[in-house]
C-alpha cells in the first residue's frame, strides 16, 4: 500500500497514501484507543459547517484569499453532505480538549481543499490545516461550538417525539375518561379516579418536560466562537470575531449569538450540565410513567390487571403465552443510563481548570447519547406501547366496588373516626361500605347513594356538604 | 410523670401529659428512629401557615365554625412564631409520604386549639386533628405544598449570597484588570490574559447561575393544594379548593397558584428535581472556581503563586507557617455533597408510583440541605476568601515574560509551523521568544514589539494583520 | 462574661474564659459555618483515644515527659468518657483536611491537661497543643486514622442488625415454606413458588451482604498513623512510628496495623470508597426487598394482597382505615440517601491531589451517615415490619390456580408451541389449564395431575420427563 | 429478495430468506431501536458456549437426542468461532430481561442446526429454538450466566494491564528514588519527599486495586444456571440442573459453581454492583494519579514543572509548541464515565422486582463498557505516558531549597511556635530557613545541617531527637 510521510513537531509518521486525514489524526487515533466509537456524525457535520463559515468570514475579513476560502468551502460541503466519514478516525473519548477532533477535521479539509486546487496530499503548500483551515480559530472555541450545534440539531427530534407522545397520551386520556378505577397511593387502595385522569396526568408531565426542554435548549444558542484559545480572541481579527457568530446564525437559520464574556464561555460548561439536568428530569418522569404501566398491566391473572399493554413479542423463552411489558422496561433502562450520564457530565464539568474545561469530549459523548437514547425510547414507548393500550373496564369498576377506599368520602359526613370504623368493619367482614352504612342508620339511603356515587367520587365532585362534620357534628 | 392514654385505629399508647403531640406522632417517632434529625424549622413554620390559611378558608367555605377556625389560627400563630418546636418529634426521614409530619402538626394544633377553647389534651372533643385541623386536606397536598413554600423561603438567601459574591467578584475583576498573567489551558501555559479577566469570568458564571436559580424557583409557585389525596379533591369542597391557593398567596405575598392538573401535581415531583439540578450546576461552577483559586494560590514557593488567599487559620498541626486554602476546600466539599444529594433526589423522584410519590421526605431533606449548605458555603467563600485575595503582580508578569505561550501571537505573521519552531527553540535554549525573533530577522523590530505587547496580548487586541499569513505568506 | 485572649500565627481572638477549646477551634468555627452539625461523637472519642495512645507512645519513645504524658492521658480519658462534648465546636464539613478537628482536640486536651497539672487555660506553658498533644503526629495521619476507627466502631452494629434481620427472614422462610404462591417476573405471572422461597432469597442476599461488609471492614485496620504530614514520618521518631499502631491495636483489641506504604496511605482514600460501595450494595438489596414487600402487600382489595405488613400507624390523614407500608418506604429512602452519599464520597476521593486528599471531612460525614442510617433502617425493618408479616394463604393459592403460568410445566411434555396454545386458550376462555388439557386428550389424567401438582411445581421438583419433548416428540 | 414467513404467538412476519435469525429476533429489533449497539461479541460467544454445554448436558440427561444435541453443538461452534455475527440483530439495550438476546441466539442456532441436519430455515421441525436449543433453560438463568462469563473473560485483560502499569510505576519509582522534591498537601508546600516515593505510592494503590479486582471477580463464578425461570428449576430435570454448572466449569476451565440459592441468584444482581464498585474505585485512583501527573507536569514555564510527560501529539490547533497532558486527561474522562456507569448499574439493580431483575441488559452494557474503557485507558496511560516520563531534577531540588516547608523539621527542636516564626520570617524576608537559624543562634551549625539535610528529610529519617522539645524544652 502506498504511504506518504507526514511531519509534525513531534516527528513523522507514514500515512496511507489515499487518506485525507493526516499525522495528527493518526497520532490521536493511536493515543486514544479507548471506546472504539468515532465522533458523532452530526458533530462532524456541524464542525464542518463551522469550518466553512469560518473560511467565508476569514475571506470577508481579508484573512484568507478567495481561492483558499473557496476550496475550503467546497471541501466542507463534501463533508456536510456525508462524504469522507471514514476519514474521521479519532475516538470520541479523547484527551486534549477536542484538539484531535479539530485537527482531524482540519487535516481532512486541508488535504481535500489542496486536491481541489490541483495539489496533492503530499504537502500543505496550498491549504494548511492550521494556518488556513483553522484560521482565526482554536479548538477551544470551535469544538464546544460544534457541540452546541449538535445539541441544537438533535434536540428537535426529542421534542417532536415527546410531543407525539403527549398527543397519544391525551387521546388515551379522552378514550379512558369514563373508566372508573381505584386510585392508589403507596400501592394501597386510596380513592376512586378514572383511567383518563391517569393518562391526563402523564400527558401533563410530558407537556411540562417539553416546555423545559425547549427553554433550556436556548442556552445552546450562545457560542464562544471567536474566543480562540482562552477567550481573548488571540489570532482572530476584530472583523472576524465580530461577525462569525452572525454568519453562522444566518447559515443555520438559528438565533445564535456570541457570548458576552468569552473567557467565561470558554472555561465554564455549565450550560451542558443544565441541559443534561432537564433531559434527566424528563427521563425519570417517563420511567415513573413506565413503572405505572407495568404495575397497572401486572397479571394477567395475579396482578392489578387494569390495562393491557400491546403484546409486542413473546415474553419468555420458557414460559408459553407470557407477554411482558418490554417497552416500559426499555424506557426505564434508558432513564437509568441518562441518570448515570448526568453524573458523568457533572463530574467532567466540575473538573474544569482555569481557562478551559478539557473534558468536553466525555460531556458530549454522554449528552448526545442521552438525547438520542431518550428520543428513541420515547418513540418506541409511543408507537409500540401507549397507542395500543386497552383497558379491562369491568375489572377496574369491580375493584373500586369491592374496595374500602370509598370510605374516605364519608369523613365530611360522619367524621374520620366513624369512617375508620366502617372501613375496618368492611375489611373484617367482607361486607361492602354501603351495606354497613345502611345497617348503621347514620345517613339516609339517598345521602348514601349520593356520597358513594362512584362517578362523582372519581371526578372529585364532592356533594355539597350541607351537614359537613367540621362545622356541625359533635365528635368524641 | 403524668401520662394520658391516646387511641387510634391501631390501639393505644401513653403520652406524656404535657405533650401537645399525640399518639400518631409518637408511633411515627418510634417507627422512624432513622436520622435523629427533626423536621426543618422552616418547613414546620410553612406547614403551620398552610394549616392556618386552610382553617380560614374552611371557615369561609362553611366547613369549620368560626370558633374552631379561630382556635386553630391562634394555635398556628404560636407555631409560626417559633413556639412548640420540641413538640415536633418525628424524624425528617420517614415513610408514609409525610403523613407522620402532617399528623404531628395536626395533633399539636388540635391539642393546642382545644386548650385555647378551654378544653384539655385528654380528648379531641373540641378540635379534632383530622376532622378540623386537616379539614379539606390530605398529607398528599399539604406536605408537598409546605415543601415548596420552604424552598421559596430558603432560596432568596442563597440568591442574595450569590449576588453578594457576584459583586465581590466584579470588584476584584476591576481591581485586577491591569494584572497581566499567563492564561493556562489543560494546566499548560497558553496565552496571556489578565487576572481581571479571570475574576470577570467567575462573576459571569455566578451571574448566570443566579439567573437560572431565580427562573427555576418560579416552579415552586405551583402548588397541588386542594388536590387532597390523589388530585380529585375528594373531601374538599369546591369553595375551599378554588380559593385556598389564592388565600395562601395573599398571606405570603407570593404568586402562588393551584396546579392546572392536580393529579399530575400530586404524583410527579419533577419540579424538585429541576430545582436540585440548577442548584447542582451552581455548586459545580463554584467548585471549579474554588479549584482555580487553589491552583492560583498554590505555593507559596513551589506552586503557581499568582494570588494569595487570606490566611484564615493555621494550616497545619505539624507544619509551622503553612496556610491552606481552607475556604475553597469547603466549597468543593459542599459541591460534592450537593451532587450526591441530587442523585438521591433523582432516585426518589423516579420511584414514585401511580397517584403519589411517597418519597418526598428524602427529597426535602436533600433539597433543603443543598440550598442551605450552598448558601453558607457562598457566604464563607465571599467573606472569608474572595474579599481578601491579593495578587503577586510582579510574579504574574515575570511568568508571562518567560513563557513561550506568546509564540501563538506569531502565527498570523509567520505561520503555525515557524512559530512552533520558535517556541521549541525557546524552550530548548532558554532564550526568549523576542531574542529568537530578532535573531531570525523575519519581522522588523517594530513589528515584533507590536506583536509581543503583553498588554495587547492579554486583552486580545490583535494588531492589524496587514500581512496575515493566511492571505499572503507562502508556507511549505 | 470573662474572656481570655489567645494568639496564633494569624493574630489573636478573645475566647470565653471557661472554654477548653482555643483560638484555632474558634477560627475554624467561624470559617466553617456550613452544616451546623458537629463532629460525630464516636469520631471525637476515637480521636481522643489516638491522642492518648500517642502520648503513651511518645513517653515510651522519650518524646514526652511522664508528667505531660500522664496529664494528656487523663484529659483524654475524660473526653473518651463523654465529657467536654460541647467543647468540640467545629463544623463536620470543614476545609483544611481535618486540621480544625485535630486542633480542636489538641486545644481541648492541652487546656484540660494544663489544668490537671495545676496550670490555667491562660497559657500553654505546661502542655502545648502542637508540641505535646500533637507530638509525632499530623492531622494527615491522625484524622484519617480516627475516621477508620470510627467506621470500625460503627460497623458492628450494622452487621449485628443485619444478622438479626437475617435470622428473622430465615424464620419467616420456615414459617411460610408451605405457602404456595405465584412467582412473578417482570410483574407478570410466571410459575408457582412458595412464600418461603421468597423470604429465603431475602435471607440469602442479606447473608451475602453481611459477608462482604465483614470482609471490607478489614480494610479499615490499616492505618497511616505514624505517617505524619505526607508519609515520610517527619517529626515522628522511629521509636514512636514503629510502635504506635501496635499500641493502638492493643488498647482497642483490634488487629490494627500500620500501612506498608505510608505515602500511599496518606494520599489515597480508596478504602473508604470501597466500604461505601459495599454498604451501598447492601442498601439497594434491602430497597429491592422493601419494594417487594410493598408489592406483595399491595391492596388490601385491589392489589396483590398476598401478605400483610403489620399496621404500624394510621396510613393517612384523610383516608380512614388506610394502612401504608411505611417501614419499607423508609428503607428505600435510606437506600436512595446512601447511593447519593456514595457519589459524594466517590467525587471527594477522586479529587485528592498529590500527597493528600483534603476532602476526608465530607467523606467521613457521608460514610458515617450511611452506616448509621442503614443500621437504623435495618432495625426498624426487622422489628416493625418483617417480624409481624402475615400471609393470606388462601388468596395465594387461589391466584396460582387461576393463573396460566403453570402452562410452563407442560413444555417438556407437549412442547412450547402447544403449551402456548393452551395458555392462550385459557386466557381467552377463562377455562383452567387442567380443563383444557383434559379436553385435548394429549396426556393422561394421571400425567396431568402429576405435572400440575402445585406443590411440586412450586418446589421445582420436575417429574421425570420420561417422554420429554426434546428427545422424542415430533414438533412442527 | 427472497423472504420466508415465520410465525409466533403474536402473529407472523416476513424474514429475509438467508437470515438465520427468526421472527422473535426481528420483533425485538423493531421494538428496541434504541442505541444502535449490538450485543457484545464476547457476550454472544459466551451465550453460545452455554447453549453448547446445555445441549451436551441435556443429551447426557436424556433430554435431547444425540442427533439434535450434536447439531446444536456444531452450530454453537460456528458462533463461538466468530461466524454469524451479523445474525445477532437485537439492540444491547432491550426490555424483556434479555429474552430477545436469548431468543436471537436460540433462533440462529435452531436454523443453523436444522441446516446441518439437512433441513431448511423454513421450519423448525428438526431443531426447535425453545424446545431444543433452550431446553432446560430460561432467559432468566442463561442471560445472567452469560453476563458473568463475559465479565470473567474481560477482566483478565484489565488486571493484566493494571499489572503492567504497576510494573512501570515501580520502575519509575526506582528510577526517581533519588530525586528530592517538595511534597505538597492541599497544593501548598509541605515537606520534602522524593519523586520515587510519589511513584511508589501510585504503584501501591494500583497494587491494591488489582488485589480487590481479583477478589471481587470471584463473585462471578457463582451462576444461577439451572434456575430456569425463577429459581425452582422448572422444566430442568435434576440430572441437568445438577451437572450443568460443572460441565461449564470443565469446558471453560473456570471454578464455576451453581448458586446455593437459585431464587436469590435469579432475582438479585448485587454481585454486578459490587464488581462495578471495585472497578469504579480503581478508576478514581487512576484519575487522582492522572490529576497529579497533570499538576506535576504543569508549565512548562509557569507551572510546577517537575516532570515532563512524553509529547504524544501537538497540543493545540492554535498555540504552537504546546504539548498537553492528553493521556492523563483521557484517563480522567474514562473515570468520570465509569462513575456514571456505576450509578446506572446501581439504579438498575435497585429496581429489580420479585423473582427477577429485568434490567440486566443495561447493567451489562455499563459493566462491560466500564471494564473495557478502563482496560484501554490503563494501556494508553502505561505505554503513552508513564513509560516516557522524565524529571527536571534540578528544578525539583531548587524548589525544595527555596521552600519554607522544611521548617517543619525544626519543631522537635525549637517547638512549633518558634518554627512558625522562622517560617514566617523566611517568607517575608526571602532569607532561607538556614540563614535565619544561623542568625538566631538557637542551634549549632552542625545540628542545623543535620536537621536540614534534604535527603534525610525526604526520606523521613528523623535525626535522633536527643533534645526533643516535648520532653525538655520550656515553651511558653
Amino acid at each position: 500500500m502506498h504511504t506518504r510521510i507526514e511531519f509534525d513537531s513531534i516527528g513523522s509518521l507514514p500515512i496511507p497514501g489515499e487518506a485525507y486525514y493526516g499525522i495528527q489524526s493518526l497520532r490521536a487515533k493511536n493515543n486514544f484507543s479507548i471506546s472504539g466509537e468515532k465522533l458523532h456524525p452530526i458533530f462532524i457535520k456541524n464542525l464542518a459547517i463551522i469550518k466553512k463559515i469560518a473560511a467565508i468570514t476569514n475571506y470577508q475579513a481579508n484573512n484568507l484569499s478567495g481561492t483558499v476560502a473557496n476550496a475550503i468551502c467546497e471541501a466542507c460541503n463534501g463533508i456536510i453532505a456525508g462524504e469522507f466519514q471514514t476519514e474521521f478516525i479519532v475516538d470520541t473519548i479523547q484527551g486534549g480538549a477536542g484538539t484531535s477532533a479539530n485537527m482531524n477535521m482540519n487535516e481532512v479539509i486541508a488535504h481535500r481543499a489542496s486536491e481541489i486546487l490541483g495539489g496533492t496530499k503530499e504537502k500543505y503548500d496550498l491549504v494548511h490545516p492550521n494556518d488556513h483551515v483553522n484560521c482565526s480559530q482554536s479548538t477551544n472555541d470551535v469544538f464546544p461550538s460544534a457541540g452546541k450545534l449538535t445539541v441544537l440539531e438533535l434536540m428537535p427530534q426529542l421534542i417532536s417525539n415527546l410531543s407525539y407522545l403527549e398527543r397519544l397520551l391525551e387521546q388515551k386520556a379522552i378514550e379512558f375518561s369514563d373508566v372508573i378505577k381505584m386510585g392508589r397511593t403507596q400501592l394501597q387502595d386510596a380513592v376512586p379516579t378514572t383511567l383518563g385522569h391517569s393518562f391526563k396526568a402523564y400527558q401533563s408531565v410530558v407537556h411540562r418536560d417539553i416546555k423545559h426542554l425547549i427553554a433550556i435548549t436556548a442556552e445552546m444558542y450562545t457560542l464562544n466562537i471567536g474566543a480562540t484559545a482562552i477567550g481573548n480572541g488571540i489570532n482572530a481579527s476584530v472583523e472576524y470575531s465580530s461577525t462569525i457568530a452572525e454568519n453562522l446564525a444566518r447559515e443555520l437559520q438559528l438565533p445564535l449569538k456570541q457570548a458576552d464574556n468569552l473567557y467565561d464561555a470558554t472555561q465554564n460548561v455549565d450550560s451542558f450540565v443544565r441541559v443534561s439536568g432537564v433531559i434527566k428530569t424528563a427521563a425519570i418522569s417517563l420511567s415513573k410513567m413506565s413503572n405505572d404501566l407495568r404495575l397497572l398491566s401486572s397479571g394477567p391473572k395475579t396482578g392489578f390487571g387494569e390495562i393491557n399493554l400491546p403484546a409486542r413479542q413473546n415474553g419468555s423463552s420458557i414460559m408459553p403465552g407470557k407477554v411482558n411489558p418490554v417497552i416500559p422496561e426499555v424506557v426505564s433502562q434508558v432513564a437509568f443510563q441518562i441518570v448515570g450520564n448526568d453524573v458523568t457530565i457533572t463530574m467532567a464539568a466540575e473538573s474544569g481548570q482555569l481557562e478551559l474545561n478539557p473534558f468536553e469530549p466525555i460531556i458530549f459523548r454522554n449528552l448526545f447519547s442521552s438525547i438520542e437514547l431518550l428520543t428513541n425510547a420515547v418513540m418506541t414507548l409511543a408507537d409500540n406501547c401507549i397507542v395500543g393500550i386497552t383497558v379491562n373496564e369491568e375489572h377496574c369498576r369491580d375493584q373500586v366496588e369491592k374496595s374500602v377506599g370509598i370510605a374516605t368520602a364519608l369523613c365530611p359526613f360522619i367524621g374520620y373516626k366513624k369512617a375508620s370504623e366502617v372501613a375496618k368493619e368492611a375489611l373484617k367482614t367482607g361486607l361492602s361500605i354501603r351495606q354497613i352504612l345502611l345497617k348503621r342508620n347514620w345517613l339516609t339511603k339517598e345521602k348514601i347513594d349520593d356520597i358513594l356515587d362512584l362517578r362523582k367520587l372519581a371526578e372529585g365532585n364532592v356533594p355539597s356538604n350541607d351537614a359537613a362534620v367540621g362545622a356541625v357534628t359533635e365528635i368524641h
